[in-house]
């Protein structure tokens, strides 16, 4: 084995300095944004019981979730319960349960659903988090989908306050704002403004199917929505009564006041429609004239996995370069029910990360010291200089920047390849003359430009910049 | 199931806002050091392959580690190797590496070396990295010892240079000095010099157990160490070479000038004395005069896991708690050997996080903001009063002041409940008097005092606090 050249699993990836300091500038910016809006951050273990996550995410998720082996002598069970119980025959299905008990979490809403109910008596409503943390899936690898990757949710529970859903468009505005993201689209809509329409095209019964056809409009048109509603069961007629609603166009206020038309007849729909008018007065009131630099926009196709929501739906989107929705969440009436604790409202965003990444790389936006750690290299060239550098570093570092000694006294050439691929923008040099004149050599290593300046001059230099 | 209240799997903890606070607060303190001394942060996969973990730590340490089960029909996997395989007896030993071929990482030491044989030709040496995250152990849970726990390592590959070690002092006197702590204690010792004494006693291949005994010094006494001396094999005139040794007294230059006199006959021993002569004038070198505010002091019974290290070795102690070491570390020869890369020395310290938080937390050394999120929060009396609010909370947030509305308009004990539970320090009340007066009243929480402000007067005053 010493000899083969070691790997990660598939679908897991490492980061490296230059990835970590760019991660580490998103989640900071992200997470920035969210404690001013007051959330605060938890951590739940990266194991939960495994009947904790079983049967929260449908047969085809109960099957990526990672499972943990028993420790010990998991055989030994299993043949134990095989002599213990009548008809007992061993397969993958029989055997879960007896070789694992743990497994890793699938996402951080189910984890954050049990904290809610472990913790209820300690939580002070309403509760605002915001976790971000590792979640692990063993889905099949493919580009920009991993087997361990990071969900960064805000999630309100015990508030019904619409005030928290337009907060939710501030925060995806303010965050990705500040990353340098100019052109992004907030999407808006309401599952009950879906119940609403599928209610007065008189199939109720069918709306996830509707939801799921019309949800596809951007990317396969009109006529592929048509051709698929009539695979699911919708009639001409249904699809006539449809067509207009889903095609209806104009400002927020303008398809507001056409879908109240529309959906007159329908009570929820009606509902749905006012909650998207109260969050839209909610943004006014906050930002008075600076509300048009915010995009948001109702789009009445937009569903995302519509059973788990029961008010508002957001997603969002980058138009600056071809990529999937940056960010997505709503309202769920009943987060905290599949653990016993009923009638918990909530509603909760999250950000994709890797994506934000991707385009954050795309456009060149990360801030050009992003990749910067180390501000200033001292060079080595032999044991006297290296004396005379070490209380030079220490006054450095005692003025807070980010400094180190190259260890040995090696080529400079190495020395300075070492400054470049580190990215470190200064790097002083001490040779004898340095040493017999007291003042310093620093290069910038952008320019290539030099100076000579005293210990004094150079760490005032430094620190300025 | 939907009764039952959930719980977390046994030695795994949830972490409420509150802790997350003091956590950070910890975490972020350290790193700030580490990217001080040129440290970069990387991280690795949770998910390690099984053959990259096993064998590195023990049989016990095997067993220790947490294998995730193979997704799928893991099974038939297992019946279609039976078959294959002459002579297969079903076991947890033979369907281990049939049922798993990933598990958790065990520590962050062997997924780093990975790393580093990994990346090799893209590190740029000397490569000084640092790493938090988090590791599991198939422990027995019990106080303090968690089976999910976050370890917190610095480590150095491809550099002799003593100065690492001498900054690797200066680092953990800077991050326990900078979280409050006054009375520590950072010890070294040099493996070298425990050669060096097993040599000149005569017992050289009893390194280990000689090591294992006299590490006991502190807790067991002379006698104590002396008893267990005798049963793992040394004599009494063993015992009574080594005793005026390991009782050796005085500050560190007494005892290395002492030293130098016992291991003059062991070249290794005199090697290690040297080691530790030059780090501590790297450390005079980098200090001057406050040299004398670090307490660095050699300690030759401590040993650490002596396999492992082949130089320096470290450990830090507070003084102020009863309380096992919170840092330790040291430098090995070879750490990426493992994975066929030779040759390539390195150096590492870790900080000991979980006791490091119960250390500040018995001294009471966290800053009384530390469990400060939200600054402000402005009461909800009605809806005009809400709507009142949010441009207010829009400007406080504009300054990047970390604000709340409280979303609904409850009863205003409860607002102020929600206030002191979440630890919030001012609170805004928002009444008709204040909205027909223009004065908002700016309650101080800690002391109970009220004044009547401006909108402009508030926040300059939130600001400036």
């Amino acid at each position: 084995m010493a000899n083969n050249k070691p790997s990660v699993p598939k679908g897991t990836r490492d980061f490296s300095p230059a990835e970590m300091v760019k991660r580490n500038y998103i989640f900071d910016t992200i997470k920035s944004v969210f404690r001013k809006y007051g959330y605060q951050e938890i951590q739940t273990p990266s194991m939960e019981n495994l009947a904790t996550l079983t049967g929260k995410y449908g047969d085809e998720g109960d099957k990526l979730i990672f499972k943990i082996l028993n420790s010990g002598d998991f055989w030994g069970e299993a043949e134990s319960k095989k002599q213990k119980t009548e008809n007992f025959e061993f397969s993958s299905k029989s055997l879960l349960p007896v070789l694992s008990e743990k497994a890793l979490r699938y996402d951080l809403t189910v984890p954050f659903a049990r904290y809610v109910v472990m913790h209820q008596n300690e939580i002070s409503y309403p509760f605002k988090r915001f976790q971000i943390q590792p979640v692990w899936r063993a889905d099949r690898p493919q580009k920009g989908r991993y087997r361990e990757f990071y969900q960064c949710d805000a999630d309100v529970v015990g508030s019904e306050s619409l005030i928290n859903e337009a907060e939710f468009v501030m925060i995806y505005h303010e965050a990705l704002s500040k990353l340098g993201l100019k052109d992004f689209t907030i999407k808006i809509n309401n599952r009950k403004i879906l119940s609403g329409i599928a209610e007065v095209i008189g199939k109720p019964k069918l709306i996830t199917d509707m939801t799921v056809a019309i949800d596809k409009l951007d990317k396969i048109g009109i006529d592929g929505v048509t051709k698929e509603l009539i695979e699911r069961g919708f009639t001409e007629t249904d699809i006539e009564k449809l067509k207009p609603v889903i095609l209806l166009q104009g400002s927020n206020q303008e398809m507001l006041r056409d879908l109240k038309i529309v959906l007159a007849s329908s009570p929820i729909g009606i509902k749905g429609i006012e909650e998207i008018g109260t969050i839209l007065e909610y943004l006014a009131e906050f930002l008075g004239t600076e509300l048009k630099s915010v995009n948001v926009q109702l789009d009445i196709t937009l569903a995302r996995g519509l059973n788990y929501y029961t008010g508002a739906i957001f997603e969002v989107k980058t138009n600056e370069v071809a990529m999937g929705s940056i960010g997505g969440g709503g309202r769920y009436d009943d987060l905290t029910g599949m653990f016993g604790l009923k009638g918990l409202t909530g509603a909760g965003i999250s950000f994709g990360a890797d994506r934000i990444y991707d385009v954050l790389e795309e456009l060149q936006l990360f801030p050009s010291g992003a990749t910067t750690t180390t501000r200033v290299l001292l060079t080595n060239f032999d044991q006297e200089a290296e004396k005379y550098a070490l209380p030079i570093l220490q006054a450095l570092r005692n003025k807070g920047i980010a400094a180190e000694l190259y260890p040995s006294s090696a080529k400079i050439k190495k020395q300075m390849t070492y400054a470049d691929n580190k990215n470190i923008p200064y790097v002083v040099l001490i040779g004898s003359e340095e040493m017999s004149s007291g003042k310093l050599t620093l290069k910038d290593m952008q320019s290539g430009a030099q100076e000579l300046l005293t210990k004094e001059e150079l760490i005032e230099k430094i620190t300025m910049d």
